[in-house]
């Protein structure tokens, strides 16, 4: 299943790859500039979901695009066919497909492929990340103080809640934040160590389903916002190396 | 000098991406982090000054790099030869070349290159923005709310107080806010639509005066923080389309 995850999130990050640039947004969700869906999307989705109900008939299949499909079986792929869909539709570069695998709720496979920079994220329960090919670590600042941090950009309840902390923790020391607009590109600069440590509060399962692993194998404590160990479903993280997870805690314990 | 500006931007910008990827930081400034300074953008600076130098003796530059020279001259150059250095230097591709003139203190000609994306940006007093050649126009947003704003992502003294006016703002209507870590990115992405609106509150006269003409020509309205006229040397700057500037100005004008 290794080769399977990887080989299918990227042909699925190569067809979009194929649309970038040339195609405009299909039709639009309920908010119409964040959440906007492209043809390459859909095609992204074919290409992971088709594969999978022909190889592993029997596994769940949950994607953003498709939605549900045997989600209570004991492996379930999780799919975001294209992260980061407003810069897809704008022209920048920093967005990815993303596909993780679950066996009883517990992820053991993950794959990110960021195709406009060339970039490929894979994880492995228990033996690490590696970005194309090679094994990386997170950052290993130890401290709050000039570090860069990356989490949502939209500045909603539970977000907002969070700068107000941030804020409050630049007076002493400055820090830096800011966010890729893409939960796939945020997670993977934290977890080869181009940003420090990442906080994010929105989004949906298969937004944060997939990149737990990558930030995990990469040597970072990833846990909820009040320092518990992440779990399958929740939509709340806070991923940073030991040290610098504990002075992040202090602020977002209480948000 | 249209053409000058272009060509040497551009020559910068590729001896620049020759070493993407390849340097490490030769040395450092005040601040270890952020401030990282490159072989190449010691390279991209000798590239400009010395065309500059050898085609407009009389002119004066002033760069971020080699300092300032002859700056009290009718015609003053401003460089910044590599913006977004801790991008650059962890292999993040948001990261340009920026240089401007300025005549008696106006700036009329300005030039940001993007290498690692294939961008390139350029403006004319009086005559548009250009990006590869294409007029561009800022975003046509009209509301705060859903808008995408771009800024510094440094949480310093004047950055802090803003994003507390966002956040607050924020609690009646979804506001998405987040930075690339460069200036010239933050400013091409607003110019061209990418991004719906900048405010930028931390930098010198190196990062300010060269987005300053890309952002007017494209259709932005550009002022300092309580709606006059952006000036040559402020640090401060909003830009946006005239709707968007107004409700931002509502933010700004006590930060």
């Amino acid at each position: 299943m290794d080769t399977f995850i990887q080989k299918i999130a990227k042909a699925a990050g190569a067809a979009v790859m194929q649309k970038f640039g040339k195609v405009g947004v299909k039709y639009m969700k309920s908010d119409a500039l964040w959440d906007c869906v492209t043809e390459a999307d859909l095609i992204s989705d074919r290409i992971m979901v088709s594969a999978i109900k022909k190889q592993y008939p029997t596994h769940g299949i949950i994607s953003e695009e498709s939605g549900s499909y045997n989600h209570d079986a004991d492996y379930v792929w999780i799919i975001d066919p294209i992260d980061g869909t407003f810069n897809f539709s704008t022209g920048v570069p920093q967005f990815g497909v993303m596909i993780c695998l679950a066996y009883r709720g517990d992820i053991i496979l993950s794959a990110i492929d960021i195709p406009a920079t060339g970039e490929f994220f894979f994880a492995k329960k228990g033996k690490g990340t590696f970005m194309n090919g090679k094994r990386i670590r997170c950052s290993s600042t130890k401290r709050l103080h000039n570090s860069f941090g990356v989490g949502s950009s939209s500045i909603r309840a539970r977000t907002s809640k969070f700068l107000l902390k941030l804020v409050q923790a630049s007076k002493a020391e400055d820090i830096q934040f800011g966010s890729m607009a893409s939960m796939a590109v945020n997670a993977c600069y934290a977890a080869c160590g181009r940003r420090d440590w990442m906080v994010a509060l929105t989004g949906a399962l298969h937004d944060f389903a997939p990149v737990y692993l990558i930030l995990k194998e990469a040597g970072c404590k990833v846990t909820d916002m009040k320092g518990n160990p992440w779990k399958f479903g929740q939509l709340e993280m806070v991923a940073a190396n030991p040290a610098l997870h504990k002075q992040l805690l202090k602020l977002t314990k209480d948000v």
